[in-house]
């Protein structure tokens, strides 16, 4: 009897070691500084969290980042009749793993305490079981003492905020005066906070965009239109736990998630110009000239409010070229606001498209 | 100053309660019986698993499935510094959700020892617990005991039987003279084990697919190519635990995956052909006559072999229609294999179609 | 040597011949009624298309569609240097190609003219070169006398209404005054009119939907969020040729695209109650009911506008089921606005979810 | 009456103007040279194709395509009912179009006879109507005479040649040995010929892929299998029609699709080393050291037969990273063969990774 062939139906698949294949962000490098992708903010079994701590490391492994945090809350363990409280049990699970995928694993917790001040997460600690007192101060204390950078998450959670917008309590403004209170999410999960942009430029903070995944990277982030999961553009001078944690205290970062980058001018402006690029004009007739813009990055930048005889608006789409036609009426530059990179509560970069 | 719109261009999704939206599967049932789709094999952090419980049943709920059994190790238990040894945990914590979720949770464990036997799950028990004695025999009679339903997983395993061809031992063989061994696996994960379906045949027992997942359903088959993990179809006379578990001991199953369907012909002849309905001829020239074949199914079936002067190879692409073209000197019943049921270790499901 | 067996690498693809293969369309039908879809506006190189006219064919039997009417431009023919002017040409071309492929070409020509009347489709006619006098009503006249069906394409088109907001002119009054003017677009590719449903509600109209397609399908519509191009369901008492022309004389179509159902009430409400079923309670405990809606269809349904202890609003996912946990407090019927199944300019279709 | 807001539900679509997106190929230049991409074999109206030129245009300006040719049969018109005859059409109706569209079109035409000679295209002419004489000969003298470029179209197809393997016939002998033969398909749509390796490497030809379209790109290659057309990758001083043209001339191709590459070593080597980069190590411990490779290219790698203690296979996934992991035992080079990449017709191309 004839052997039927379905091998060569059924086996024609590409198997990978391990966390499989690690994907390349298209987010540029600034002039003198490394741009590394970090998520500082998820949980595991150790707290609320569903998955064990390998699985973080596996996921930012595939989704092409550099460096993340795990930061199960300390005030909170739903999982304890099941698995005992150890509050440096995921850092000690994931470190190694970390070091072996060639991923920065920054030693994190989160203190979850009511509003105000809300939650808050230790990063760059080095013992997540000294970080227990009563007093929420007391545990900021003691993080800080171990180095840390304190972190003010969602501060606008309706959970804890019912209007959904962020407020500085006494207790923040006391955090910011000691100078220990160093960034605020703008991001965190698909929530977005406008408000936390004004309480950055004020007081100097960076803008921090995070996942605060509880469940599964690829089950949370799975529709198209979120590309990637929110995560904080860190520009920093080396790819090390060091660099990095110099970057993040000297406020060198974006928000970036949906399409959107949030944070700092100084930061935006040359990440945006690092992104494009704008041809010569290849071809003219009597009324028109035309050229491309190229844009090398994963975003999508929407230009809008165009001056008189350009076009209006113009996308940039990610990965791709643009063909733009001009006027020979025009002669002033061409300005135009990005509206999905914002640098400020309510303003949106400023750009020149020179041709 | 005018506020920026920026809301309408981040926040245009969908959002679900709890698990997300739950996938129909196109699987048809069979005259006189529902078609179960259910996986009997899958891990959790309390073995060597790397998810809570409540996971697997949300992937499942996605998947559309109607039924689980989370079968952690009794004898391997790696996170064990970290999480006590509980081998009812899995089940107690999923159970409610199952409820919940119109998921049937089967309670099963994964009895793990060397090759012979290898690995066999106990499925439908009543408590894991009293599994674990040293010799394996008193293990099955334990579970035989609580009215387990004994499957053999992956047996050509090659960390276990480095040739990769599964063996009757004589331990195998005493189960079987038992009745205390009811089915094997064919496929497990993306291996398969064509010598399962001649012992299968051989002594009745349930021909059965299951993922044996480890991590996370959504990484493990995101590949196109799989359209969904391995899942057993059991033949049911209700949508209940108990109707289910009457099937399995009947062997009332096939396994399928990847557009492969594996299992006794009585059950995959009628199930090729709820799949399918061939139209009236709906044109004809001098030399031919046309007619639609659709399946409405998720299966792609491969037909080969025809006879003389009709197509020699017929692809009835799932949830699609073809239209086949046959000359009109044909006038012998139009037959092929259908490559990809097999109803034998060699064999493939010879079918008709009548136009 | 060694042979590189590069072959395998290579040439894996399942070929199929001709057009390739035919997506089943999950769009019930009714009771009394199959649901014929339907696309009655397109353009070739015999007009201003871009494509040969047995391109249509192929595209519509991929898409799934039961009939297409190819209407090239009477009055403009932009190709003409290059191709002779044959107003039947695209009919002679495309008819065998459609036989063959068990679709119904519906013979048809756009009558195209400034507003008022605009650009309107002459649908089931003989002979499209009899259509070519100087007066509009003498074309209508001789479009009428041919049996013709008359639709007005894209009334609120911002090329001939700036305002972008369809009109009752004079000479439209007249037609539907005379019963020649028998059905209206709703949807003309992406573009839609609502107050087309109130002229239709008023006069009895067919409400329509067509792609007025001038490139190629698969780019225009290549978008996953369009899910298909525009159409028009219409409901006939058989798959023919006079049994679509009777059943649009009488109007029973819907207009469909994106999710967005549009037309008469007596085949809103059937066509959504066939699309979707409630399954009984599977599950309570002391608070809730729990049931699932499995919606069959194409279409994901936005249910809102829920009475109180409810859930406010549902969305009952396209091919999938939805899980719903109603209060044991509620006690009258479970209504809803479906918030995308419109039945007039400013109505929602009301239902009613009976667990 | 409260009006519905169902245009937040339709409307949120990103509008292109003309033809839509250009998309970016990653294949990165060689040193000294621009990569054009280029697909020089497609048909339309004007003779069996099914488009109009300017659709072509469109297709290749998505594509991220440098140049393409429109190579309409000479001899074979089978639309001639309706359209009359004329070799330089699709030319004069593309040719503004392209530059509009920043595309260099290369103005060609089939030569269409029986095998021997079979189908040849000339490429770079000034006038098609000029090669028509009844001997095939005096066609290529006349085409030589404008400066052609010849180019043998799928010299194995099994339409003239039943076996599917080319043969160099005398006037093909004759043709190399006048210098008039300069470049042969090795793909032409999906079907490829081993054979034409050794050809193009003893007489020096430019070797090249293309699409030889005759229906509508993102029809025949929607499968995400094929990622691009098949299309030549041609090694330029400049971007432009005569750089372009020079190049062809001198042979400096390589031909790519579906993850294969072929060519002459000479071009394929330090394409492959353009593509990739090989990390410094960043881990080590007693057994082994872990380097990462980026292939920043749109081509995935397959490296085989590694020596020993490496990995025996290495996959180095487009726009990825791939972490390696090599036993401290090995000392010697880190040798493959780049089993898609042909620099014969049984020859892979030898490569080694220094870390």
């Amino acid at each position: 009897m004839k052997k039927l062939n379905i091998i060569v139906l059924l086996f024609i698949t590409v198997s990978f070691s391990g966390f499989g294949q690690r994907k390349i962000l298209n987010l540029p490098d600034l002039p003198g500084y490394l741009t590394l992708k970090c998520d500082f903010h998820m949980h595991t079994v150790f707290s609320d969290g569903n998955v064990w701590p390998t699985v973080r490391v596996g996921e930012a492994y595939r989704d092409g980042l550099d460096a993340i945090a795990i930061t199960d809350h300390l005030e909170y363990n739903p999982k304890e009749d099941f698995i005992p409280v150890d509050h440096n049990a995921a850092w000690k699970i994931a470190e190694e793993t970390a070091s072996d995928y060639n991923l920065i694993l920054v030693h994190g917790a989160e203190i979850t305490r009511e509003m105000p001040p809300g939650h808050m997460n230790a990063l760059f600690i080095r013992d997540a079981s000294l970080l227990t007192a009563d007093s929420v101060m007391d545990v900021f204390a003691a993080a800080i003492k171990q180095g840390a950078f304190l972190q003010w998450n969602h501060p606008g959670w309706k959970s804890q905020e019912p209007d959904g917008i962020p407020k500085l309590y006494k207790i923040h403004k006391d955090l910011i005066e000691k100078g220990w209170l160093h960034g605020i999410e703008f991001f965190n999960d698909s929530e977005y906070y406008p408000l936390v942009m004004t309480f950055c430029l004020q007081y100097n903070l960076a803008v921090i965009a995070n996942s605060d995944i509880h469940s599964v990277i690829s089950e949370e982030y799975s529709d198209p239109v979120y590309k990637n999961r929110p995560m904080t553009l860190v520009f920093a001078k080396e790819r090390t736990h060091d660099a990095l944690k110099e970057a993040m205290f000297a406020g060198r970062t974006l928000a970036y998630f949906k399409d959107i980058i949030a944070g700092k001018k100084e930061y935006a402006e040359p990440f945006f110009y690092q992104c494009i690029s704008v041809g010569k004009p290849y071809f003219e007739n009597e009324k028109s000239i035309y050229f491309e813009v190229t844009n090398s990055s994963d975003v999508t930048f929407y230009l809008v409010n165009g001056i008189p005889d350009a076009p209006q608006s113009i996308t940039l789409a990610a990965n791709g070229m643009t063909r733009v036609v001009v006027s020979k009426k025009v002669t002033s530059p061409l300005k135009y606001d990005v509206k999905n990179v914002l640098t400020g509560e309510d303003e949106a970069l400023k750009v020149e498209l020179k041709y």
